[in-house]
């Protein structure tokens, strides 16, 4: 992940609102959805070209229009100038390296967050922009994925109280989403911080330690997408934004409360691994210590023995002992208790 | 316990005011309690159903309505409906993975907190929640147990001054008995720190420093659990609630100090036990060091004795040695010399 | 020191107000003195009795009454009842594990502040409740000892300006006093770091580290016990307590700027420490290292040597060698041969 | 680096506004480009010394005035004086070991900033310092490169927006030119970052430990460099300076935002950085313990059996084993037994 | 150095504003040296004693007066006196122990600031007290060294402009030189640093350890001389003290930017110092994994082979290979084969 700022770097020197799309190479088609409700009724149409898109909008009913794909900057150009968004706005949108961040152009709120997506073994991120206006939502997204799947129903269904709310609110279902969406990530951190604790504790390798270390970036990457966050959804919620009415307010609180629960997990799995780190060098520095003991006790019984025999295997012509009738047995008795001895010393010394 | 993210991602994308009983899974009975009582008298009743609580309040009295159990969504919707408590409150409720919190809804308050319950060799938390208003509190808990039975019979005697006091008096009460609970926290940690110091110094083993590890995660949750607190608490004694009343600041105030100290102890618990690591990695690397130097004062004493025996087991036929008188003996002196300069060269080295 | 929370848990669910002596149990005699004074002239005088102290005050002169021990709870209850202290204050006096606070009750102005007594290896701290009124100070302390001797002495002496000023000057007095007595912990700190520093680096044992360890605990609970009264003498020295005229407050910014200095030391002798530490652990690392080179040099050179002797104490019926002339001379000079080319590759290896 | 206060150390005791290059030694020509322009047109020209460029100055246009090179002190003094720069600036000038800073001196605005380039094995910093007046911008570099040659010919391009803006704007473009360079830096490290941990985990040696440092310390200097600008981008963009009108704010707000993403990074880097280096540390304790393993299960499963054989080795007259017939398969048997046995130990240890 | 509380416990109990000389004892006889300057001329006088000095005084002009030597408290309480010295700002010019503060007491300014003198080896601290009156600057220092005699040259040379000012310029230019000393302690840091860096890698001995460990310690030494003079500085930079005029504000901002600049520097080395202990023990264990694996590999080929020939050294009567005509040459192939195949496994595991 550390080399996406080699495409950044083509950005260098460029007048700024330079459109250049910054992030994986995608061919998809760009898929755009219009969802047009009111209370009492709403209606939804695919497009595959914006100009069929800006055809029909009217500006009566409130609107939220979804671009999955920002990959094909001319779509998203024609996009922005038929919403009046600022080409600084375009330009951040097709740059999929974004911090989160919030900006009040007063005609409209512009709010870059970050999806994350959990795989298997990996977690990726997604940048998604939102530009809420007067009675429309713009929305753009990377790929073309089911995250908003459950929002898109809860307007078309009818009891749900969303359609009988401004934009306002359904921006705050958008965030709740996204922000819903990192418990899936921190569910997925904390199952993998409890398979490795489990693991370092029943056989520690190597590889365990390259996965706390990998465990540990994702970590950092996921920190840095949630982090700037806070801040946005804490200056919503104090009504900073005029688009937001009074009765949404309570509703962002409550985002916000879950944001600092994340964030406050977030730390705290951190302060963990940072331990299990500690507790796998501990364990490989105590299994070194066991292995150095038995070797140490091995050794040590038996090299003074070995020079014994060593002794009494020398040729020289005149070694009386040799000659001795019990001799041999004596000898034997002697390495047995010298070897008698050095196991007491051990024991004394907890080495056994 | 980082596994227990698995169940709120059953939430995303639910709409917002959906209560979903979040937490391990029980199937007692839920227990309703309520003690009215004005400063005269004092009339108590265990409920079954919420309808017949319901019938059973008069607004005359102040009340105070215990939960003990927030598993049957149904019995809190009810409640909820009765007091005209907001669905997003409710929803907090029953999710019992709550960070500590208050939010002051005008008609009452609403404030979050984590008991925490020792047990011989664990740490368990409890959520409870209360809502605190003009002559009523409705308290909610995960479990029934006797946690609050001391306040109760407080209430009962003639001679506390609870019951003369306004209702936000027992909600200082409750917070109270809580963060006392808290000192019995700090009693289980600080009796596990000393434990383990002990048996770092006398036998370090791994098995201790997989007890340091949990120990320190045990104080991770408990902090999560504790630090929140501190901001609410302050909010109250600061007199940000209308409901509470001037003359129970100084009350507040002091479980604010409370809460300061648990607060800086913990901090200091999580100091010492950084230092218990460093002590238990010391302990095991100078016992490799000493285990390394026996070793080593062994093999190098004996080596050189070993090769000398064999050269002379040597099998060659003109080896002048071997004919010898005094080549014996000569050899003997020679490696009881060679072996005192070497124990010579230990002691000046501090080895031995 | 960890093990004194049991004794604040038994005070779990009880009212506030109760007072419960919380601290090591003492049988001494409680002491009482009062030293009144006024610009001219003092009369001193010890009371054992309470009722004895209280019926002897009169309001008309400035007074200092001090307690030597709050283990009789009922002595400070009545004090408390003479001088209309609140009971959550009383609370506090007599459990002697508050941390340093300071309340402004309008009347009086009650500090709780902690002397540190530095004996030969172990550090205590005693808890000091302040309790400045108009004219009044009631000071309480957990022993009898000769803590404050000097300060009554300048108030004897005819040319001290203490007994010209208000009891404001002499509050200010006693927490001077109490911060100097910082410095001698802060030096006993100091010394202790010298000599272990010494003892490290002359003769590195665990036995040291356990002593690291020690001292870093007792920085610990120094910096409990310091850092919160900054925050006090601050406010004291802001002004705002009514109780301090304005030309006492230049000497509390004094008592702030030693403080400050206080705790910068302590801030900067934990870094010391924790260098100290590592220090340490290399020593033991590097020592680990150096045993090793002189088993790997002493070894990896006879080993071979060990093998070709053997070789030539083999039993075979047909082996050369043995027959030759020069067969004994050569393996001896093939030897010599090895071990220099050996000797060779450590000396590059700067091993030797 | 840490070399480079050397040069510094000679202006002690100097008097305020004494002008002393600080830095490399250079002696390329300096060179100075004048570009005016306004909405229609544009002209630039080149020249070698001060006076040819004052003399050519008329106040109706805007003017930017780069000079490439501080080495020559005179110049500058030259400059200073035309266009009445406080002497303070200009000595910060000459000074390339400024930290980057923004001075409001009512006439005109100095901002001091750092430059990155990146090399294939080193990073080099360089001092650009802006003096931004009502209609003109003077530009110090230290030396020649072609930093700023796109903003050249965005400027004598016909379609760019820069010529139609005041120099504020040209300001902007020149400093977000030098942000956007810091992501070459970043991606500079991430690339490092990237090949190190490759190289840590299939062959981890000391050199790669040398490298990591050097990178730690490269990102210590990249971060002191950018650091500061981050604070005087936000003053800028609060619009603190009454030279930047309101609609270049939303583009310098725009820089903010990468200097942001830019700070994150780093801090990012920093702690992967820290990470590598653990995993390093570990590699090599993993593979001293593997080392270990082997060295113990050959050393102990052969040392028995050595001194087995030399046990029948000796010449003992009287040895009854050496004449039975069937000795020497026996004692083959058994120590096929030992080591097997020594086999199984390891195998249940998960040594081998 | 943290010996050096032992001085200050002496205060302990004794009323404020009791001179009391802390610090190194000293026996040299002080200098007292009056400047005096308009615009016009200047006079200088030196002094032996105080009343000498007192005499000569004359309200009319700026007058700089500098005490070398703070050890005769006799003639720093008569200075005092003259002066109108608050009693306990004179306890702190003769305490060397102070930590760097300003006093604004409304007649005069008291600064305490700390010198950095660095030698060959160490560094050492000296206090600097400044009193900046209206027209008049009495600064005392603990020696007499010619750490002033620049600017005592700048005032009495014409062209310097420090005469037709005011004494809070002259006060301005003594802190200036007292920060530009800073950039010397720097230099001295950067040195070693960079020379330890070298040893480390060329040849790390616990030495080099020590000499980390001193380093840093002077590190937090200079930090804790240093770090407090930044706020003060910011202070006078902000206009807080009518003392200093509008026009040398510009000046005092400039030493503020130095400050800023010393403390990044040394929070930037602090961090590299870390890192070189880091690098310091990477590479002794790297180290003791070389000497092990040559252990290893020579006591793994040898092992198994001494033990091959010990198996052919036993005396067994009916041992059929001894017998064998070419068992000789086959048991040295097969040991041939052994060695191959364990050199072989030890290339795969990349040990030789």
């Amino acid at each position: 992940m550390p080399g996406r700022y080699k495409q950044i770097t083509k950005k260098v020197g460029l007048p700024p609102g330079t459109l250049l799309h910054i992030g994986s190479k995608r061919s998809e088609k760009v898929k755009i959805r219009k969802l047009c409700y009111s209370s009492d009724d709403w209606t939804e149409k695919e497009f595959d070209k914006v100009d069929e898109l800006l055809e029909s909008i009217s500006s009566a009913e409130k609107c939220w229009i979804h671009i999955s794909g920002v990959h094909v900057v001319s779509m998203v150009e024609k996009i922005g100038a038929a919403f009046q968004i600022h080409s600084l706005v375009l330009e951040d949108i097709v740059n999929t390296n974004q911090r989160p961040k919030m900006e009040d152009n007063k005609e409209y709120l512009y709010i870059i967050v970050k999806m994350i997506h959990c795989y298997e073994n990996n977690i990726d991120f997604e940048q998604v922009s939102l530009i809420v206006g007067n009675n429309y939502i713009v929305s753009f997204q990377e790929n073309d994925n089911d995250t908003f799947t459950k929002i898109r129903e809860r307007i078309k269904s009818t009891n749900g109280i969303i359609r009988s709310k401004d934009v306002d609110y359904l921006a705050y279902a958008l965030l709740d989403c996204i922000v819903d969406n990192y418990y899936v990530a921190l569910e997925y951190l904390g199952d993998k911080i409890e398979q490795l604790e489990n693991r370092i504790i029943v056989h520690p390798q190597p590889k365990v330690l390259k996965e706390i270390h990998t465990l540990k970036n994702e970590m950092l990457f996921v920190r840095k997408a949630v982090w700037p966050l806070r801040e946005i959804i804490n200056a919503l919620s104090r009504g900073d934004s005029a688009l937001f009415k009074k009765d949404t307010l309570i509703y962002i609180r409550d985002v916000y409360d879950h944001m600092i629960q994340v964030i406050d997990s977030i730390e705290m799995y951190r302060d963990m691994v940072t331990g299990m780190l500690d507790l796998y060098l501990s364990n490989v520095s105590f299994k070194t210590n066991e292995v150095m003991k038995v070797l140490t006790i091995i050794a040590t019984i038996f090299i003074p023995l070995t020079f014994i025999v060593g002794l009494y295997g020398m040729n020289f012509k005149y070694m009386p002992e040799l000659e001795w009738k019990w001799g041999y047995p004596a000898i034997l008795l002697i390495m047995a208790f010298i070897s008698g001895c050095m196991i007491i010393y051990f024991r004394k010394k907890k080495w056994m």
